[in-house]
């Protein structure tokens, strides 16, 4: 990697015209009708991970000409004890090799110290003398921000000396993000835009040549009225907008998540890309699903 | 196990006479003496984790008698890829033997469908035909309450349905804890203690025969104001208290944690135990300061 990962991550949207990035969450009782073996009980843990692979590399082979970015999980590998997160790096792996910027979606979050461990397993910087393990690290990592700055810091910091990106929960898409993240603080804002200011602050020495960080914001593709409000709030933090598709976000929810080019964000979509189809052709249905919403997100940019 | 993880842990206080968990952080460069051969670099990663193994059933062989607990942070498992998870697991099973409660640290979070694969991950239910996974799960995990009721609900109905517990992040122990979570809301309330009322209603189905809650609060020994004022606001919630020692706690700050009976909550302590010593006596160390801080604990209740 040589570029500042904003830079990297604007550059892929123009090149590809895609703002699309598939959530490779992987059900292994859920798999296609081509896997059904490994998903009867008794399962055998081999098997599962091996189907798992196969399934996971198929859709990212048959998606990758339509989407910027793959966002893997971890909980749906941690599922897949013991061997799971190394299926997680060997995907990340594969991802890259497909052209694809990767994301562990991992929302890790601990006291300072502790963030630094997360951050080396997350940016493979245990065993420096492994050069396989920074290889395959992802391009990005998502972490959550109820901690303050010293559990936020070591991931960034993790992350910029390697080229890579951090993006901070801020609003989430589910439906009791609510429940904290809109309480009202002194003055009148939400505490998701007091994170949110805290996240441009992390993210301002960190300023690429496309006028944006490498320290990103994710915000549900739920709440179209917060992405309009957070974009013009946050210019300089790109988006990482799940929430599409299965959970209920459209192409038209997700308009105010980009700037006046259209640019500053991907949009995430798993189960209505993954599972579109459990038949033997599950590819080429997750293939159709994910240029569709390229187009659909395109079109509603008007571009 | 047969019961409900809040008398589980209240009979193991009064037996044990302890209010002490020890926290089990391994980091490989840090490892005593007897270990020094794994931490030179070039590091062969499954020396490493042979190492760490070591280190840690001595420790927990050592500590035992004075602690109610063992408590293993997922970072610094994590970090030790591609085994470290299953390492993990492996001491909760060997502190187990030894008669300890074991509380994975996890601090997960995610939204809804995701939060369920986490709870599957950290209790076992992968592979319902893999008895052996089920023996192995920790009795209590961490959760970040960042994202609301439906990113935690999962860990709790999983934790419940096996007689186990889940210990959400309060008032943390770190300095910038304070950046969110003492944001004060409309009524005049910090962040927190809307979450520790979210906390108390998450739990108020499940209390045990004791009083308490099988869901329970993570505060730091770090705020002694927080800790008295909480102990008062959520008389039904246990509470696991970080930042003993090297964090800066003492005995006296933590003396709000338990209820007029001393009961209510355990303290934890990972650095100040098991690096007292790097030497050859690391061990013994490791035991003599785990029995310190238990009478420390225990005279500051007056007990």
């Amino acid at each position: 990697m040589a570029d500042n990962f904003a830079d990297r991550l604007m550059a892929a949207i123009r090149e590809k015209s895609s703002r699309v990035c598939v959530g490779i969450d992987p059900v292994w009782e859920k798999l296609p009708a081509p896997f059904a073996p490994a998903s009867r009980a008794p399962a055998d843990a081999g098997r599962v991970v091996d189907a798992v692979r196969q399934f996971a590399q198929q859709i990212l082979v048959a998606v990758a000409p339509s989407c910027v970015a793959a966002k893997f999980n971890s909980a749906f590998f941690e599922r897949l004890a013991p061997t799971g997160l190394c299926l997680l790096t060997e995907l990340v792996s594969f991802a890259r090799g497909l052209g694809l910027l990767t994301i562990a979606d991992s929302k890790r979050a601990d006291v300072g110290s502790t963030a630094e461990a997360y951050a080396q397993a997350a940016f493979g910087a245990y065993a420096a003398a492994d050069a396989a393990a920074a290889a395959v690290a992802p391009d990005a990592v998502t972490v959550n921000p109820y901690l303050g700055s010293d559990s936020v810091l070591p991931f960034i910091r993790a992350a910029v000396a390697r080229d890579a990106g951090v993006f901070v929960l801020v609003r989430t898409s589910n439906p009791s993000a609510a429940e904290i993240q809109d309480l009202v603080v002194e003055g009148g804002q939400p505490v998701y835009r007091r994170v949110a200011d805290l996240v441009s602050a992390w993210g301002g020495d960190y300023l690429g040549a496309s006028g944006y960080s490498s320290v990103g914001a994710v915000v549900g593709a739920t709440w179209p009225r917060e992405l309009s409000e957070l974009r013009q709030a946050m210019p300089h933090t790109p988006f990482l907008v799940p929430g599409y598709g299965a959970q209920g976000g459209g192409a038209a929810d997700v308009v105010g998540a980009f700037d006046a080019q259209g640019m500053g964000g991907i949009v995430s979509s798993s189960r209505g890309i993954i599972y579109c189809s459990r038949g033997q052709d599950f590819a080429q249905a997750a293939a159709q699903a994910a240029e569709d919403m390229r187009v659909e997100i395109n079109r509603a940019l008007g571009m």
